[in-house]
């Protein structure tokens, strides 16, 4: 199943995309997908709910928003990359570098990003996110998969300056509005044959500038998710994206970052593509 | 108003500390004190409500839990005061250092505090909390106490190890369950004459570790709820804590970290106590 919301910002209605590519409405099912709807086996009642109920198409029109509610947390792989590591000026982690976006940064694939007030170093990060299936506290490695709903593409926009000249912490860089794209559906897991084989790629203004595989993956799902749940509980619906391979703006000789009216597309292999275009803060 | 919540873990109901120190049970107003409450207007409709209702008194044996229900984040403010900064190695910091802890380490006043599996180096902070009242983005110094809704005590619990040896970023070693008792209550910004005057300490097994006054803080409330809000947007409810003085374990010579049994008393000023035992993970 593959799961979509629509609708205007913060108002967004659930649905699903069809087999056929057709965008259907699921309000009337009645919940959005969000920590209940995963915690209370939400999947398995939409599944089924749809096979009796008759749904409307969503106009074309439609924007689309992020895939899923609000979670309680997005967590974020640094470094997960050996290349990006390399480009970033950093050494391959020994361990799993872990930080946090700001979930107010949440919103759909193809959603203007903001260059916020005063950034001069707006990047973009394409890069594969895991839904949280249900809580998930001290798991191991070899059950991590059974907390997982699915997945989804995930641009982590970041401000270098902010995350790495302002002193402190990396999430003051990260958690902007505008700064988590995530969509355009949540494949469930049994859409995903392997998560581990999975081409990723972002053009900015058509030129392709990161172009891996999750096989390149340091640290790959279940060791994230079980490494993750040995310092937090993971929630219901709670967001952890897996880090991005080379080619960020950062990278690049010389540095390159944003300006209005550039054209992010990204794209993961059997997850769908995004579309932002860069605006100046106002 | 003082606000406070009570029950069971995850199922708290709302009440009101009156001035003459009676608990009140509010859960017929029918509200948590979450986003929408305070996004809406919840504490004046509350202090409406609450002279035309007779509220039952909570029983003396309820736990209290969180003062305020689970937001969409909790963001702290890392060395704002120059001691302990000091005491921790680190320079005093040009600009506010921010860290998240995850919502799920929120939990009440007394409840027992969880030492993580495998931690070896967990670490108090007494913290003045403040909850932010309405939405904020780009404020400024000058306008930042209108979206104060209220302050708190908290205790920012902190693995030293996972905070700084496993690689990266804080947010590893301030996430655990029970690392972030928030109350016992919240008193409105109307309750706290000036909250850049309030003493606050902490004490470890009777002996006074932590005594200081939010007078030392080193970038103050304005600046810390504006400076934040240039990175990201604030929310109803969000908590904001405010940093740590002098006297934390990693602190003193040689290092004291948490053992099963010790016990944690802190207070601070007009915003009552806390105590917790610590207990050993199983």
């Amino acid at each position: 199943m593959k799961l979509i919301r629509f609708g205007a910002f913060e108002n967004e209605k659930p649905g699903v995309l069809t087999v056929d590519g057709k965008r259907l409405d699921v309000s009337a099912f009645g919940e959005d997908y969000n920590e209940k709807f995963f915690a209370t086996n939400g999947l398995e009642r939409l599944e089924a709910w749809l096979k009796s109920n008759d749904c409307p198409e969503v106009l074309e029109s439609e924007r689309l928003g992020s895939c899923v509610a609000r979670p309680s947390k997005i967590i974020c792989i640094g470094l997960n990359y050996a290349k990006h590591a390399a480009e970033s000026g950093m050494d391959v982690p020994k361990e799993p570098v872990v930080f946090f976006k700001a979930t107010t940064a949440l919103c759909g694939p193809n959603d203007d990003v903001i260059i916020p007030r005063n950034s001069v170093k707006t990047d973009w990060e394409v890069e594969l996110a895991v839904i949280i299936g249900k809580k998930a506290s001290y798991i191991t490695e070899e059950s991590a998969m059974d907390y997982v709903a699915g997945y989804a593409l995930h641009n982590d926009y970041s401000e270098r300056e902010f995350q790495l000249e302002r002193g402190g912490q990396w999430v003051k860089g990260k958690s902007c509005d505008t700064f988590a794209p995530l969509g355009p559906f949540m494949a469930t897991k049994d859409e995903v044959a392997d998560p581990h084989n999975l081409h990723l790629w972002l053009e900015l203004n058509g030129t392709r500038l990161q172009d891996s595989n999750t096989n390149d993956l340091i640290f790959n799902i279940p060791q994230v998710v079980s490494y993750l749940s040995n310092f937090m509980t993971l929630l219901p619906g709670d967001v952890i994206s897996t880090g991005t391979p080379a080619g960020v703006g950062l990278g690049l000789k010389p540095p390159t970052y944003l300006k209005a009216g550039d054209v992010v597309e990204l794209g993961i292999e059997g997850l769908g593509q995004q579309k932002q275009t860069a605006v100046a803060w106002t």
